[in-house]
């Protein structure tokens, strides 16, 4: 039966040029039941950085190329207004707030302009990006004209990291990168704000961890792929409902402690 | 007993001009067994802001005004440089991060350079006053030279929210004030950190929510004094041990969650 729906009608990925973001469109796209959309974004379309993703939306058509500057208000405007466009009416369904950047800075090494730039991107973004993108997902809700949540209907999934768990980052980390997971423990608590203020308006959100994967940010030396990280974030993203909006789960489905 | 011994030797606030911070130092110098040192710390002495810790250091001699801002890298190392030549060769026992802005921001009215600002005052700000008087608390752990954690010996203080607890704001709050909350959250996950990190040097690191306030911050509004609230803080301190550290308690002592 999932086989049968595609996870959303419109989807839009940020930072998806590379890494998690990239794979997630690929799935997407080459799964039997694609979106019609997937709004592929990043914020360096034309440079040697959006080649790979220029390549996936050569061969698959519902992929829709759009620059996306996280940080830019005035790139999210600009993205949205293309979007609203080519969704000619309808909502977008699907928000994937992925893009984000790493910091190794300790609490020797973490200067002010670096913790600001880590928090610009990893909170003040994905905020940004709600905001302005918040009327085409209320649309999505609308349309769907159903109860409950889910991401079909309207939902926004806030990529975090379990180092962004209060709990869990002492465990994991020896030395503690304080601006990163200072930035994950931000912007899941934005997420949990977001879920309970837009679960009226039929919008699901919901922080995922994505193991610790392959990637130019997870390195060589990380456990997964980035084919099995993406493979299990949307399966749990299919398996999302009204009884997980606000909660922490990671690739696998498993509930994390803030 | 624990009338015999001050809470701590020598004591730093921030923000102490005014609030909470001003009644830290107040009920601190006024104890029967007061500190040696008190340093009232605030980002403008001289001015109308300042008048009424003024007052409070011509009438106890305890007291110690710095100028410390505590976002500003140069003001801080300079406040350091001040401590370190009055402390004498002594250390710094009590560290208590108390200066914070409010944000009322929502989703709706959230700006990046709100945002921005907010996050430099409430987690950069504690982050680089640790950093710069580190080798002052590292000095009175050594100094103490017994085994354990305590504000008498050394500690720092992180005065957060409970509206940064990601678990209880939105019960608490009815619109999430997204910069605040998720400062407090990120200044918890920071506090955390610390604690786990500077265990070993023998110093301390809890998080302390003061209650909902009557200050220019907490308004009349609040239910609690501010009398009340820093007499339940300073109970609290005089009771946290290797077993809180890295915790997050209110002014009662009760445990929050993250
Ligand atoms: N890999 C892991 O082990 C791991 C673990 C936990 C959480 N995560 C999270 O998973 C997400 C994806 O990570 P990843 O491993 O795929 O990282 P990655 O390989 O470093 O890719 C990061 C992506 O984010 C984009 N980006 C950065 N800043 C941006 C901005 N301002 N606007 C738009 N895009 C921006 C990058 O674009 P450019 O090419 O233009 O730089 C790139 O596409 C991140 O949020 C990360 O924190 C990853
Ligand atoms: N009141 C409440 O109900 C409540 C509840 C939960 C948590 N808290 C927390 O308790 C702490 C104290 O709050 P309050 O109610 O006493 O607030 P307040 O009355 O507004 O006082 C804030 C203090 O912080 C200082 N400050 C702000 N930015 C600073 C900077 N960059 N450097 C140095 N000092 C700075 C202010 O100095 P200026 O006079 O120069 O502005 C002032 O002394 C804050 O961290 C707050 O978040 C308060």
């Amino acid at each position: 039966m999932a086989a049968m729906a595609p996870l959303a009608r419109n989807v839009l990925v940020t930072g998806s040029n590379r890494g998690i973001g990239l794979e997630l469109v690929r799935q997407l796209v080459e799964s039997p039941n694609p979106p019609e959309h997937v709004f592929a974004t990043c914020r360096d379309l034309d440079g040697p950085r959006g080649k790979a993703l220029q390549e996936l939306a050569a061969k698959y058509s519902p992929v829709r190329l759009v620059q996306l500057d996280a940080v830019s208000l005035a790139s999210v405007q600009a993205a949205v207004k293309e979007v609203e466009t080519q969704l000619n009416g309808k909502g977008l369904n699907l928000l994937i707030n992925n893009a984000g950047v790493n910091s190794q800075a300790t609490l020797q090494s973490a200067q002010q302009e670096e913790m600001l730039s880590v928090f610009t991107t990893n909170v003040v973004g994905p905020i940004q990006v709600v905001k302005e993108f918040l009327p085409l997902l209320k649309k999505a809700a609308l349309e769907a004209g159903k109860d409950g949540l889910s991401c079909s209907k309207a939902a926004i999934i806030n990529i975090s990291s379990k180092v962004g768990s209060i709990e869990l980052c002492v465990k994991i980390l020896k030395a503690p990168m304080y601006s990163y997971c200072a930035s994950k423990a931000a912007l899941n608590m934005v997420t949990r704000c977001m879920a309970e203020e837009l679960k009226d308006a039929g919008i699901l959100c919901t922080a995922i961890h994505p193991g610790w994967v392959k990637t130019d940010m997870g390195t060589e030396k990380a456990p997964l792929t980035v084919e099995c990280s993406v493979q299990g974030i949307l399966n749990v993203l299919a398996s999302l409902s009204q009884a997980t909006t606000g909660v922490f789960l990671d690739w696998e489905g498993k509930s994390l402690p803030w």
